[in-house]
C-alpha cells in the first residue's frame, strides 16, 4: 500500500478549514494562542484522553460532546490548562458556545482544548474578542493552527498523507504540541487529526484506540502524565470512499495511513522535547512478548540517567541494562545485546548482558548525531516495538524551573 | 523511649572496627575507594537487595552469603560497579576471600559491595595491594569508611544512636552512600548498619525488610533503580541484653532506633541527590490506606517537572497535583489541599483541588530554603507516609552528562 506525504496538515483532507490568532491568553503578544478547525460537513469523531484522576476541564466537556460519535469542529487554546479552575467546565463549554453561535453547529459538535500552566483562572474575554477574527480567517491555514496550540514547542508538528480506498484518494492530516508533562498513557497533550474517509464512529474509534498504543503512548519526555492529554479525529467522509463500517482490507488501509501519521508527530513529539538536542530512538527486537518489547524500550526511553548520557553522547550501556533490569518485565538478562546506530554508524556495546570492547571514539561520533537509535535485541522471541524520548538537558531544567513565573 | 544521638558511626557500637583507604580503582589519586568494616566477633546479620533483574555480582555473592543468618565483616569497593562482567562472581569471592586470608574470618561471612560504572572489567590487584594496609589500619574509623564508599556523593554519610533495652545501653551506627540510579525498592545503594544489640538473624531481618519500606524505599533522586542496591545490618550482641526472638517490647524498641537511624540516613541521601540545591520532603496525611499515601509522595518527589519548579522556587502546585493523579493511587481530587513549608513560613497554594489566591512573594521566601517541605492533605482517612527527594538542576544533567568518560 502506497502511503504519500502531502502538504496541508489538517486541511488537506477535503471540507476542512482552519486558522490560528494571538488573542491574548499568553502574555507573549506575538505567539498565537487561539485555534480553530471546522469541517464542512457533520463528522465521525473519535477521541482517546489521559488517564491522570486530575482532568482538565476541556478533557471531560470534550468526551461528553463525543458520546454520540460525532463532531465538527475544534476549538483550542495555549497559555492556560483550564485545570482545577473551579469554573472550568463553564469556561470549556463557554468556548464550545462561541463556535455554535457564530457558525450554527451544535456546541455538542465542538471539541475543547486547552494547554498552558494549571490551576489558574481561565477568562473568556479575550477569546470572545477575537473569535470573529480567528473565524473569519479559516481557510487553508493548518500551520496558523498548529502555531497557536504550541506552548514551550520550538517548532509546529504537522503531517498530512494521501492514501487510496476504494479507488478514491483519501487523505489524512494532523497537527500536535507537546514538550513537557509528556508520558502519554491512552493519549498525549493535544493531537487533532483529521480524514476525509468516510468511516463509522465505532471504527474510527477502534482505530484510534489501537493506533496509540504503538504511536503516542510510546512516546516519553518527562515521565509526567499530563492533565489534558487529548487526541481527537475527525472523519468527514468527503472522499467518497465506501463506509468502513467493520474489519476488513480498507480499514486496515486506514489503520495503516493513521499510523503512519501518529508515528511521524510521535516522533516530532519526541524531537521537539523541552530543552532537547536529539531524538532518540529505542528499539526492542526478539522479545517474547508485544507487552515485554514496549514495557523495555519504555522503560529505557524514560530513564533520566540513561537521558542525561544521551546528552553528552556517552555511550554508557550499563544505564540501558538497568533501566531493563527494573522496567518489571521479565527478560533472560545473559541474552541481551545493545547496539547505538545513527547515520554516523553502528557500535555494539553489550552482548549476552557483557560489555563488549568498543571504539569510545566510534561511540562518540554515533551519539552525536541528532537522531539516535538504541537497538535491544533479547533473543527470546519474535516481538518488537518502538518508544520516542529524549535527552535530558540543562535546558530542561532551566524551562521547567521557571515555567509559570 | 529516649533515642540520643551519638558520633563514631559504624565504630560506635562496640566491637566494631573499620577503615577506608585509597587503593586505585578510582583514577582521582586522593580519593578512597576501599572500604572494611569488622566486627570482633560473629552477628547476626540481616540484608535487602535490589530488585532489578540486572543485579550486580556483589549482591548475589552477599545473598549467598547471608543465607545463614551471620556475617562478620563487610568489604566495599567504589569506582567500579562490578556489574554486568562475565567473571563478576570471581572477583567479589576474591574480595572476601582477601578477609579470610588475613583475618580467619570465613569468606563465607564476609558482605560485599561494589559501587561504580557498570560494564567495566574490576581488577583485583590495586585491592590486593592495598589490602594490608586496610586492615593494619582498622580502628574508630567509620568516617574512613564512609567516605571510601562515595561516588559523586559531595558528604559522608553516617549516623549513629543510643538507646536502652533491658537497662543495657545499645548502640545501632551506619554509613550509606548513593547520589544517581537512586529510586530504591527494597533497598538503597549502599548502606551498612551496625549494632551491638543482641537479637536473632530473622527478628533482625524483620526489622530491616520493614524498616526499608518507610525509610530508604521512600527515597527518590532520579527514578533510577540501581542494579546493586543493598543494605545490611550486623548485630554483634555485645550490649548485653537479653536476645531478642521475637515480637515485644524490645523488638519494637529496637526497630524504633533503627528506624530513626534509616530515616535521618534516608534524608541525607536525599539531600545529596546529584546537582541537589536542597531537600524535598513529601508528607502524604488523611489518606484512606499506608499503600496510598505512599504511592502519593512518592509519585510527587518523583516527578521531574516537579523537580525542576522546586529547582526555580516556583510554587507551580498544578505539578503537585498532576503527578498525584497519574501516580495510580485512587484518590479524591476534589479533597486535596496542598501546602508548601519551611523554615521561613508556610503557604497553602491548593485547597478542594482548586487553585488558592496566595502570596507570590511569600512562597519564593518558603521554597528558596533548602529544606523544603509538601504536605498533601487528601482528607479521606488517618493514613500518612512521607518521602524524601531533592530538586533537578543543572549540575544533575552535567554529572550524568559525562560521568563515565
Amino acid at each position: 500500500m502506497k502511503i504519500k506525504e502531502i502538504k496541508g496538515g489538517v486541511c488537506a483532507p477535503q471540507g476542512f478549514k482552519a486558522n490560528g490568532v494571538h488573542c491574548g491568553i499568553r502574555k507573549n503578544k506575538i505567539k498565537k494562542d487561539f485555534a480553530l478547525i471546522v469541517s464542512s460537513v457533520r463528522a465521525s469523531a473519535a477521541g482517546v484522553y489521559t488517564q491522570n484522576l486530575v482532568k482538565g476541564a476541556p478533557v471531560i466537556v470534550t468526551k461528553k460532546h463525543l458520546t454520540d460519535g460525532y463532531a465538527q469542529a475544534i476549538i483550542v487554546n495555549s497559555g492556560n490548562a483550564n485545570t482545577c479552575n473551579s469554573n472550568g467546565i463553564e469556561i470549556a463549554e463557554g468556548m464550545c458556545g462561541m463556535v455554535e453561535r457564530k457558525s450554527g453547529i451544535s456546541a455538542d459538535d465542538v471539541i475543547v482544548g486547552s494547554t498552558g500552566v494549571i490551576g489558574q483562572k481561565l477568562d473568556l474575554t479575550p477569546m470572545l474578542e477575537h473569535f470573529d477574527e480567528l473565524y473569519d480567517g479559516l481557510g487553508d491555514n493548518s500551520s496558523a493552527a498548529a502555531e497557536a496550540i504550541m506552548t514551550t514547542d520550538t517548532v509546529r508538528k504537522e503531517v498530512a498523507v494521501e492514501f487510496i480506498l476504494d479507488g478514491k484518494k483519501c487523505r489524512i492530516g494532523g497537527i500536535a504540541k507537546g514538550v513537557g508533562m509528556v508520558c502519554p498513557n491512552m493519549a498525549t497533550n493535544l493531537i487533532f487529526l483529521t480524514s476525509d474517509v468516510a468511516i463509522s464512529p465505532a471504527m474510527l474509534q477502534k482505530a484510534l484506540s489501537n493506533d496509540v498504543k504503538s504511536s503516542f503512548n510510546m512516546v516519553s519526555v518527562d515521565g509526567d502524565q499530563s492533565t489534558n492529554d487529548t487526541c481527537c479525529i475527525l472523519a468527514n467522509g468527503l472522499a467518497g470512499n465506501s463506509i468502513i463500517s467493520g474489519d476488513g482490507a480498507s480499514y486496515k488501509r486506514f489503520a495503516k495511513a493513521l499510523n503512519y501519521c501518529t508515528v511521524k508527530l510521535s516522533k516530532m513529539l519526541a524531537k521537539d522535547g523541552e530543552g532537547a538536542t536529539k531524538l532518540i530512538e529505542c528499539q526492542t527486537v526478539g522479545a517474547k512478548s508485544l507487552k515485554i518489547a514496549r514495557t523495555v524500550c519504555k522503560s529505557v526511553i524514560k530513564s533520566s540517567l540513561f537521558k542525561a548520557a544521551m546528552f553528552g553522547s556517552d555511550a554508557n550501556w550499563g544505564r540501558v541494562l538497568c533501566a531493563i533490569g527494573y522496567s518489571g518485565a521479565n527478560v533472560d538478562v545473559q541474552k541481551i545485546d545493545v547496539t547505538f546506530l545513527s547515520r554516523a554508524g553502528s557500535v555494539k556495546v553489550c552482548e549476552d548482558g557483557y560489555g563488549l570492547d568498543f571504539s569510545e571514539e566510534l561511540a562518540k561520533k554515533v551519539l552525536s548525531e541528532d537522531e539516535v537509535t538504541v537497538l535491544i535485541y533479547l533473543k527470546s522471541g519474535n516481538f518488537s516495538a518502538t518508544a520516542w524520548g529524549c535527552d535530558l538537558t540543562y535546558d530542561y531544567v532551566k524551562i521547567n524551573g521557571d515555567y509559570r513565573t
